[in-house]
């Protein structure tokens, strides 16, 4: 696909806004180098370059991830090769199903009460708060104190429930996404070719955008979500997209140009 | 029976206080002139006595009860006869059905849930509010904007919520009226003969008993109430004692004696 065409693709996948730089790297990584694999510096100067961003932020980023702990740095030659360290990989590894799973959550889901007039719930919660003594969870309760009861997928919740599921907003952001995917789709038609530079960039901005929706919402059934959310389409087009777009080794997506 | 053995009996059933006499004579018109029958003044006064009613409270109870327009009165040559106004009638026969059933109320209970941001629930409320967003009601809910679970026979609940069905108290006195009644059970044996007025004595203070529980508790399925609730012991032996000892027309209480 020629430059034109292809920036065109990636402005409107990526949005107005370029994407915190940091954030994006986290992504980078988390896609690309789970495995243990480094990336060059001039690989990922190249993806983000695609993606809008100046060399400058990009160096700030790479410096603040490995200052956190996030990424590891070895220097080959005159550049440098960047990896994830223990700690970010772990990360990466706890993240990665909720990012790339191709199913919804699974079915069960508990609406939990505890005494009103005792202290509010203060467990560990494998779902979402409604209210300081009210819990949406993927886990029934074992506890004879606290009311539970299963939520089947036939029945709709009130809406002050389902928004604090997932917000009016991220409802937003899920629509929105599904509507570029699906732009994205359309214009992947089987007959476009891309460079593997390419598929890396379209592939990492489609982990991205689906990452910052799917971390941000619990990990519930879609039957308790609000009527808005999308997260579904969401899910079914990034399967389709990075079935389309194979994750590269990082040395083979800098495919001929030099940093 | 004679009268030092039926006085046993009445002191036992009656507990350590008398009744309130104007809440005793709210049992005695609702159960032996709900159909429209008057009593004399003279069968008023010797059921009181039996049970332990000084004649001057009675007279103080029947005036209150005239002008709270509960029962009408009138004269028939030197003595009175007093029976239920329409008021007092048709609340009786509201309330019969819950003194007299001798089945539980029926199985459907929903625990409702209102957006805790909202306002409270002010609606009538079939069943008991827990919170005022959270309702155990006999009606399931046809509002979008409620949650509506239906707690099943075979589900404990938690003590917040079924000490609201029935307090401590209250599960107290149903435990102690079971004795009691049980007692009675026993002490009636089958070859144990009671005339007219002792037979309504007994019945009365029955009925008054159970009255004074059952009305306090919200009419929902025994299974949503507390542990220490007795209410189904306290509902068969009522049943089995009302049985053996039925409900008689007035002028046929007042046997051989003159008020």
């Amino acid at each position: 696909m020629d430059d034109r065409a292809f920036d065109a693709l990636v402005a409107d996948l990526r949005g107005a806004q370029a994407p915190r730089v940091w954030s994006l790297l986290v992504t980078i990584f988390g896609d690309l180098a789970q495995d243990g694999s480094m990336i060059g510096a001039a690989v990922l100067g190249r993806i983000a370059a695609a993606i809008g961003i100046r060399p400058e932020a990009m160096r700030v980023a790479l410096h603040r991830l490995r200052k956190d702990g996030w990424i590891e740095s070895k220097r080959i030659g005159r550049s440098s090769v960047y990896g994830l360290s223990r700690k970010g990989r772990a990360e990466s590894v706890a993240a990665s199903p909720r990012i790339y799973d191709t199913h919804p959550p699974c079915g069960a889901v508990w609406l939990i009460l505890r005494d009103p007039a005792g202290p509010p719930d203060q467990s560990e919660c494998a779902g979402v708060r409604i209210t300081p003594h009210m819990l949406l969870s993927a886990r029934p309760a074992d506890d004879p104190d606290v009311f539970a009861t299963r939520i089947e997928a036939d029945r709709a919740l009130p809406v002050w429930i389902s928004d604090k599921v997932c917000d009016p907003e991220t409802c937003d952001l899920s629509m929105n996404l599904a509507a570029r995917l699906d732009r994205l789709c359309h214009a992947l038609a089987p007959e476009v070719r891309l460079d593997p530079l390419q598929e890396t960039v379209l592939r990492v901005l489609i982990v991205h955008e689906w990452r910052r929706i799917v971390l941000k919402v619990p990990r519930l059934p879609d039957h308790v979500f609000p009527e808005g959310w999308r997260g579904p389409d969401c899910r079914s087009r990034v399967e389709v997209l990075l079935a389309r777009l194979p994750r590269r080794r990082p040395d083979d997506v800098d495919c001929g140009g030099s940093a």
